[in-house]
């Protein structure tokens, strides 16, 4: 059987599956220099989560002679740390394990929805030091307002699906998304701005969308709800930093048009700036909206079953390329 | 028309409706001495909430001869701050808003449990202070979880409602429900206790409600979900404070047997035990449930109701005694 570099970690269970399979696995973080300097040639597969970049100088510092490496399997969702068009070109597979955290994502958005409308961070840090703030910390409801999805993929269904039954009103753009379904679809960007007080994204990072959401959009946002009651604006993003520019998101939350901002990712991570930090309407999580017992079981089930595939001849289920 | 004293504040819409109808409002918060010196004698209706105490005290010592008062209206759901058994003596109309806020508490008590099992309080504090907590934030998703409900009014259904479409397990306990539902049925509390991971409490506040939730109780919960996954044990409390013994708590919080404990009510408010705010795993809210933009509104309209119901003679409809 093969040689497994495992470079971010991956559930016990599924690292002990695999090596009942007769693969050795080497559980370890590589050094970027060491990346390029070709030690995963000595590897025939290897699983990274989102730590581990897999740069075109990764893949070409791969030892032309004695190069085992056909299989790149990313435990989580977005390649976007795998340069993934150089890697086709040299006939090695990148797969990712799409499905596993999908719910864990969904509850981590639904979380910060619920919780940042009702002011939940800063009630906490308020009543650790002795401040009883109730007064100041009137929110409002979920129910009747509308939430527009940027992106409508398996994660933003699922987060819609809960929202609606909650009783908001669903709203989304995506230009990929041509599908009949029972949620008000916008041609532009700038039409869901227009009307929801509630956004949440759920695309990729990619050029057309790094950056995408700007002060001019944050600007357009309506502050008033359908019965005219100011719940202010509020979003989410626990998809890829970076589709948020963050400095216009902080000048938003200093003149008020935006009311709330939590993010799950960031630009940089994890490197923060210290004035979206200290923003008392900043709400933030260190990227965990996989970070979950059920997830990573789920993520490494599922790439044990991709490696064993590749093992067996065959092209891995959830190939990208 | 009459006199009505609004101690603890109510929406300025429902004021300047209750003026438009001819009464005379005074917006005044008053001190307990105040009140067991027979200052509500004045007013022909008073309305509260939760801060002002109307104690047997306050009712007896309403002067014999000129009193007028006789309708105390609770902007809010709990009536453990009056004493409804000397008000009934003395012919007062006692009645509150139930389902004003209803949704409000639903959806605090919903962010609660959604924020406490991915320790969105204690991320965000970590952030904040530079610290990138990712590898020590694993959490557990909600689905398929069992979620126990210590009541099943109102609150509680709502809960159950959006719960189980998100895919929970409810069980309750309640011995006065006695209906038919979908949700499984405990006899015992310990019952409840011994089954589920999840607990959130729903019931008034009461002789028997008291302490309620105790060391004992706490120690039978399972810490392992239904498949065996290790999720912990996590309480919510957006009812009153006192059902749960802070003291049990905060103990079980320090020897592992509680997971996390939200609170947005608590035993003395708003002096809360130093331990307990210290507590990683805690997580806080300043008695905010009901205090949405959404709740506040509905509120004032069904008080100006209760009161114009009260003023043309009639008994006001939820009256409670």
């Amino acid at each position: 059987m093969g040689r497994i570099a495992v470079t971010d970690g991956m559930s016990e269970s599924a690292i002990s599956k695999l090596e009942k399979l007769g693969h050795e696995v080497i559980v370890s973080h590589y050094e970027k220099s060491d990346l390029e300097n070709g030690i995963l040639s000595e590897f025939d597969a290897v699983v990274i989560r989102s730590a581990t970049k897999i740069s075109r100088n990764v893949l070409e510092s791969l030892d032309s002679d004695t190069n085992r490496l056909k299989f790149i399997g990313r435990a989580g969702v977005g390649v976007d740390n795998i340069d993934i068009e150089t890697a086709t070109k040299m006939g090695i597979y990148v797969c990712n394990t799409p499905k596993a955290s999908t719910q864990s994502v969904v509850e981590l958005t639904l979380a910060h929805l619920f919780a940042s409308v009702r002011h939940l961070a800063r009630a906490d840090r308020d009543l650790r030091t002795g401040i009883w703030s109730k007064k100041e910390l009137k929110g409002t409801e979920l129910r009747g307002k509308r939430l527009g999805l940027i992106g409508l993929g398996r994660i933003a269904k699922g987060v819609a699906d809960i929202s609606q039954y909650l009783g908001m009103e669903i709203h989304y753009f995506d230009p990929f998304i041509d599908k009949n379904n029972q949620y008000i679809k916008h041609q532009k960007i700038e039409n869901l701005f227009d009307i929801c007080t509630h956004i949440s994204i759920h695309c990729n990072l990619t050029n057309d969308t790094e950056g995408l959401v700007n002060l001019d959009l944050i600007n357009r946002m309506p502050k008033l709800d359908i019965d005219g009651i100011e719940c202010g604006n509020h979003i989410v993003n626990c998809a890829r930093g970076g589709i948020i520019n963050e400095k216009d998101a902080l000048i938003a939350l200093n003149n008020g048009s935006l009311t709330s901002l939590a993010l799950d990712v960031y630009e940089v991570e994890p490197s923060i700036g210290q004035d979206l930090l200290n923003h008392e309407n900043f709400h933030g999580t260190p990227h965990i909206a996989a970070s979950t017992k059920e997830a990573q079981n789920r993520i490494g089930i599922e790439m044990v079953d991709l490696i064993d595939e590749y093992f067996r001849g065959l092209k891995p289920s959830t190939t990208l390329n």
